[in-house]
């Protein structure tokens, strides 16, 4: 049976619902509950973790049978596993609603199959309304939960034979405008942006996503990894993305990446832009936890002690770790390789809630 | 006037007797002179230094007075200065030689001039004839000539982070079957290929062309710089192009670069591709004796403390070498960026005879 327009704009409005919830290790799901002739009953969404689901939300309006014979219309399919709330299946089913209408699969393995057993109670279940844009919205979401931590993409700019400055430190500007254009714009896709405390005391950057000279609306949250103090006068505490984290910007005294990818990923920070330097890109790499490579590469020779790259663990030729290059372009004189790495090592925490 | 049939066979002619000549510092040429109606009356080619010019060397093969009313057929234009023989210009006159026929002019300052001077004295002179041929033979000759020194073609082979192998020195293979057989075909346009004692050292490299897996027919003459004991078991021993250079390779136990080039310009050598290590590599890039790049670039990283180059004299980011990338090609997986060094040092040696 095809959706109506009812169902439809139900939809629409529970994705504008989903965007009022948190981000957080949660997906962030909306629901709308339909009158038998397509009348708004209630809405609802999901406020983080252990708070109620969006659809147990949105029913939880109504008066009791309120929602028999309803249709509920959901962004993300209702799960059917007992988390910190009970499954959604199982409210939807007492509830009495006669029919569900949602965006996307869940993903997991123990939260998904809520669609079958509504089906199996007798329930007409559609999928697949609006599923490009509920696909989109929860798109880094759904990546960081197949993940099992956060989508990481390192960063890096060098010469051509490998150096991230000349011998004295400077490096400013190794790659052109163009080039330097490009990150910014990728900066302001990201929900953070991650350095070590060598560059923040080296450079004492800003972190922040800039597009013509101005700030982008979407500003990725500094995140600082590394034992050092950060000065109090840093730049980044200006950062106006802080404000989204508490009003500081994050910083961990730790060297253990994943135990900073798994806090980043409970605050709903699913895609992580690593911007160096050398030391913490390399330790990224020597990690397995780099999904994808973003090097820039300028047209010159720089010789000498100052590397993009250190230790990577490799110690023979046959450890390499190969790359899939997906895009080179040019920008400017310089190229940029677009890269993954071709065998990814196995992640202990993958397929949580 | 345009030239004759006669005058064109002449001039391929010439330029089958300029290849028997040696290759040395001065160029190949040959001659063929003519009689009025087109007759071969003699030949003669250029044998090296101190010894008489293409031109001078046909006239001698005729009696008193044979050529007069002749034409000289010469694949480069006729000298004008008095070297270590003298002016062919004045030879050519003084024999009565009614018209020059030449290919391509003589690049030089001080020789050069020679067709402005017959004309003057009212030979007819004609440029061009079967130039591209005659242009295509010397090249390698008028690009020395211009530089004051062989051409120099610094090739090598790196991951993408610029690691020339990995930590334990490993390094078979870093690029792939492309990548090695675009290095051997261009080998076997070189006229020297060129190592380090360290690489030798460490691989005992053959420093031949092979093409499809077999010696290809044009072969580099093996050299060899550093002051290391080449081992007399050493692949090096038993190139084939040995023949052309007394038996042995050139071993040159100097780090002077400079008097390198110097010798092998004045063994005719003049297209020199230097095949590395690290430490040769640099050392060229960092006296400016690099006119072309060949850098190959793998898809994989590497770390580690193995990089392609070492100190190439850039202590801050101003002085950075920057490259005109003239060309950049895929191999396999791997790819090549051909490049120049934006400024070129000036060269002492330049504009000699
Ligand atoms: N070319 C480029 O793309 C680029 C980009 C950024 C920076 N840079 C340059 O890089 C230079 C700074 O280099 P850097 O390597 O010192 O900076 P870095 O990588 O930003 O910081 C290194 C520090 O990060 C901390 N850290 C956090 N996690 C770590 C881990 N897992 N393993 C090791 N260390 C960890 C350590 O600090 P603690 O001792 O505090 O724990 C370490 O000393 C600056 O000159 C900057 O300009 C270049
Ligand atoms: N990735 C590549 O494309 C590539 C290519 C070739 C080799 N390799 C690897 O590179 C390694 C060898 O590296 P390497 O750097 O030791 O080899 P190298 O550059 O071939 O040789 C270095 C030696 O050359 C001599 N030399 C001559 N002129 C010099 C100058 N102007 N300045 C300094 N030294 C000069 C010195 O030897 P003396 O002490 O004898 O005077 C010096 O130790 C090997 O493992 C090899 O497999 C890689």
């Amino acid at each position: 049976m095809a959706h109506s327009e009812a169902e439809r704009r139900a939809m629409s409005r529970a994705l504008e619902l989903a965007a009022r919830g948190p981000r957080s290790r949660n997906p962030q799901v909306g629901a709308v509950i339909l009158s038998p002739g397509g009348e708004v009953l209630a809405e609802g969404w999901h406020r983080g973790a252990g708070t109620a689901h969006a659809e147990v939300d949105a029913l939880s309006k109504l008066p009791e049978g309120g929602a028999r014979g309803a249709t509920a219309v959901v962004t993300l399919e209702p799960c059917n596993h007992t988390g910190l709330t009970g499954p959604c299946s199982e409210a939807l089913l007492a509830a009495g609603v006669a029919r569900v209408v949602y965006a996307i699969d869940d993903p997991g393995k123990t939260s998904g199959g809520g669609a079958e057993r509504l089906r199996a109670a007798g329930v007409d279940v559609e999928a697949g309304v609006l599923a490009d844009e509920a696909g989109a919205f929860l798109e880094p979401w759904i990546t960081s939960f197949r993940l099992g931590r956060p989508h990481v993409t390192v960063k890096w700019a060098q010469s051509l034979d490998g150096r991230a400055a000349a011998t004295d430190g400077t490096s400013q500007w190794i790659t052109g405008a163009e080039a330097r254009a490009d990150v910014h714009r990728r900066r302001a896709e990201a929900d953070a942006i991650v350095v070590g405390t060598g560059t923040l005391l080296a450079d004492d950057p800003q972190l922040t996503a800039r597009i013509d000279g101005r700030l982008a609306e979407r500003q990725p949250v500094p995140v600082v990894i590394g034992t050092s103090r950060v000065p109090a006068d840093a730049a980044v505490h200006r950062h106006p993305a802080n404000e989204a984290v508490g009003g500081q910007p994050l910083v961990y005294p730790t060297h253990d990446l994943a135990a900073v990818l798994a806090d980043l990923r409970d605050r709903g920070l699913h895609r992580v832009f690593v911007e160096g330097g050398p030391t913490l890109v390399s330790a990224f790499l020597r990690s397995g936890l780099a999904d994808r490579l973003l090097v820039y590469v300028a047209p010159v020779l720089l010789g000498g002690p100052r590397l993009s790259l250190d230790d990577i663990g490799v110690g023979t030729i046959g450890d390499a770790r190969r790359l899939v290059i997906d895009h080179t372009a040019t920008l400017g004189d310089d190229v940029l390789f677009e890269a993954r790495l071709r065998e990814r090592r196995p992640w202990p925490g993958k397929e949580e809630d």
